[in-house]
């Protein structure tokens, strides 16, 4: 069985591992004020431009997701996301177990518009009884997205705009952020200069665990520390959070990931189109939506691991291929040639 | 100006507030044990033909939404309810204040089915990662909608059913019950057998305020008062309670109350659709909402209050006008007559 | 059986049960919008001495308590408070509910003082791990406090100093306001002053229900509605709680209730005196809390209905006696012709 | 500077991270459905004698004192502990930011006593208007304490004895277990069959991070996945939990890992205790809380980093040291020399 059904299903980049297994016996403080969080950090402020950032490290996605939103939002505000936001729909409802709801817009290929976010915070102030409604008080967008498609820097500055008009902060989830560096023309310092909040993500794109929390408004920065350790989200060794940050942004080896993954995907996306099947989107990174004939389906999964995505009709399935760093090309090699014998 | 608005523009009806007059000396303990209480719970318990029904006096509707559906939910779960139900947009996001997740299903008249509850049921079940989706706990449903619609035994006895093959209670929202009884079939007794935990409206039909709880399943009976007094629902007079309700639910003045407005807001229905104007739902309760063209709404607003619906396309508006106990007669005629020369 | 057990045994005071009667017909605008709220709040802010104030009607003290405080902190915040504190003991853990943590202080009269708020607001900042702990967001005391004493104007100027000192907010839980108005020398001009919100009880001082949150902190007063909302706070028929504030607050009315109240009160209390039985702590307001033999205490109970605190010893219990605006003269006699003979 | 501050300083026992290496590149299903966790949970049933419990596997401790206690509480419940527990104290009001109040109880050693447990129920229960109060839900205390005392077994039944009356769970942290599991006669046997949950810590002796959860109610299994996974507990890569627990849990490791340090610790006692310093309190595990002049106290953190503990008075200071599996015993000497010439 050869594995794609998801970006965590090995343990961390070898140069991660490294330098986890180099520090190991070092005696740290603990809670994340160790040098290597220092240094991460600071790597990370200027990868980003953005010399007043203030950077934490997490351990996963939904506890980061968690403890950025319900910082930043007061009782009565909701975030806005699309109905496919990882926030909306896979975290077991963890933004509304701290009281917030979740504002969801409809979305085709995973994208928020700012003509949604335009739409939905005037129509929020234009309501005549708008304190019984929930207020809009964060935009939440995923890039790449929950389908794998990315935002163009022309999109997220219109969202951001939008948002700010109505003094609103926005929050990228940067969980797939290495592979959407490889495939749009976003980049580190866009994300800091546009989001007021977002992270880079380890855990699916070469660390062990681990999401680093760049926060650039500064009315979002204060007390941060607080949440995380409320959220139950401020681990006790941090130091290894900043000693897999620093190995991973390091000589280019987090946008080499992205790279090399997304790469690998695109030949698994051509060998699909070559036989004529549709895609659930167009696209471009390490997460590929295939609609294939149920009998096809039965056929590869007897030799490949895909994650099941709903069945656009009763004689099709829609499964998920991802690629990441550990993904060998060998592997995509068997693929292709089975896809051609199909 | 005459005000159609709402079923709230008024106090309460003579005879509930004449009860409040005639026992307002009396000195009673607080905290709803009092007589007042104990005799308005027993009489909703044989008009229910529920002896073994729990009953509780809470103060509004949002209120008790919250606090009945918080006590029914384990922390992953969360309630069904259409999109336009009250508890999913016009409570500030009071359930999710809570910790839960409103899952909303598509409506166009207001109604869930029975095959949306069993459709939401069945696919978390069936979701290879369920525990990554909020699990579905409880139906929440308004009878009346909130469009003014009405379900039939049969649909309620259908939804019910398909709820509990999944062991989730049904609640429903009474807070307009007065008119759902005056245009359904569906009797009290009817809701004490099938739903799970409903509620008897006050406020909107004659008292002053006050909805009145009445909890079936006894799973969902346990440490209500301490939820309750949480919520900040538990009234020191809580006697006010009681003495409404007597009065209300004595000598049929609870559902001549109802008959009285459905008729009212049935003549109003009735001189639209002479005009051929037409409504967003058939609705045949207290609850009428037509769609004019602007113009019209000019001229009207000029002399009634009405509640603003939206505007379904760039010329229309769609306005509600509400009938209750304290609506006039001379007043529905001067409607007609108006709208006749419109 | 004569009832001293609590201070919401009646219904409203005439004059405010009057302006109900003489209003119940008027059709006005739902959820506070009406005339009587604006008359209400206009006249409270008249009163208070504080034109910029806002003032918000809500029906219920432990409603009033979780809404105010629940609307200022932010989630890593807890509230300062005694042990004896409402909010810490009486209400079912309602500021739990809402995620805050209430941080007690011990007492033995039942009253903050400015030097506990001081050490713990200094020794939180002095932590040297202070992100683990919860952080002082607010200060909560009652007035009178839950014992029956008051504060003195020095006391308040001097808790409140203490609290600014450290950007935390004052909130005063007013709920028997009328009895410490008659028994303290804090005015409302005061309250207004030195406190960032407060509110003045109705329930407890002759209204059928109902508590005014005066706000005179700006940062406190943004999308308050939001908050009422939300916690189900919001009356529908608003006018109701408008109609009794301004019948309640007009004409001395509510200081005269304080007053006749608390000099029944003192009558009690110098019949125990007269005894030689001890009480809980010298009170000067509407509650008396005296400490019998048994023997007594199983006398007294027989005609008068009194609320138990508890056992200081195996012998003896604490007993509390509540006046309020509806307490008879003759009642008073009869209860201390009956602790004479006793 | 030698660390003494804490027992997180550095990172995994050597045959924790070698497992961690060895299994790098293997590809498994993610979110701890993979073989490793299986094998992990499978040797826990047998080293706790509990083939029917339910294990589960979380990053830190906070995140699993939260995730355990709201899933087991309602609304309206609490958690006893002593004043002193981590919960109460130490973790940013995570139990309150889920709902619930932590209802404490005083200490001095950092023990929870039977009794405590029997009058805080029985109290409860007794209480006139108990709904007006939080009702105890479940009993937590930690072993070792957080003063690093522990519990004997019949201590332990007695609480859970104490607790079971009341249909009370009683719920282990067991942070650092392997120092408890050297220092008192409490089995992993004796917790699976007298608590209802408790936890193996994994962070505290020798794992990167991890605590193993064991469930042994079986009302408090269902579900547990979805509460782990809403609190942001659910590790993507879940598999390292299981390769660092078997490897934790393995050849007696974890048990050597608890008595070496404690062995260490108790050469650091004896040496302040030559001294002729107090204790905080007599602590037989890998914590020493020892109370030192001022003078010394500063001569001491030259070289050594320990936890300030408070000032019991202005010129001493109580101070932590702590061992763990990484401690060199060269570092012991060092310290006791120094100690001996202080």
């Amino acid at each position: 069985m050869i594995r794609f059904e998801c970006d965590y299903i090995t343990g961390a980049h070898p140069k991660v591992l490294q330098a986890l297994v180099d520090s190991n016996l070092e005696p740290h403080p603990g809670y994340g004020e160790d040098e290597y969080c220092a240094r991460a950090a600071q790597l990370i402020r200027e990868l980003c431009q953005a010399p007043e950032a203030d950077v934490h490290f997490l351990v996963g996605g939904t506890q980061t997701n968690t403890t950025v939103i319900a910082s930043a939002l007061r009782p009565h505000q909701g975030v806005i996301s699309t109905e496919l936001g990882h926030i909306a729909l896979h975290e077991t409802g963890a933004i509304e177990s701290t009281g917030h709801k979740v504002l969801t817009v409809p979305t085709q290929d995973g994208k928020l518009t700012a003509q949604q976010v335009e739409q939905i915070c005037r129509e929020h102030l234009e309501d005549e009884a708008m304190e019984h409604k929930v207020q809009p008080g964060m935009v939440y967008l995923s890039h790449p997205t929950e389908l794998g498609t990315v935002y163009t820097r022309t999109e997220l500055e219109a969202i951001c705009a939008a948002a700010h008009r109505y003094h609103i902060p926005v929050f990228v989830d940067g969980a797939r952020l290495a592979y959407g560096l490889a495939a749009s023309d976003i980049t580190m310092p866009d994300l800091a200069r546009l989001a007021d909040v977002f992270y880079i993500g380890g855990t699916k794109s070469g660390a062990l665990f681990g999401e680093a929390v760049v926060i650039t408004n500064d009315s979002l920065k204060r007390d941060f520390r607080y949440f995380i350790k409320q959220r139950g989200a401020l681990l006790a060794k941090g130091r290894l959070l900043g000693v897999q940050f620093l190995a991973l942004l390091s000589d280019g080896l987090y946008e080499q990931i992205g790279q090399q993954a997304v790469a690998q995907a695109l030949r698994i996306k051509k060998a699909f189109q070559d036989k004529g099947w549709p895609f659930l989107v167009d696209s471009p990174t390490n997460q590929q939506f295939v609609v294939v004939p149920d009998p096809v389906y039965e056929r590869i999964r007897q030799s490949y691991s895909t994650e099941h995505n709903g069945k656009p009709d009763p004689d099709h399935t829609a499964i998920r291929f991802c690629t990441t760093w550990s993904t060998r090309d060998e592997d995509i090699d068997a693929l292709i040639r089975d896809i051609q014998a199909l």
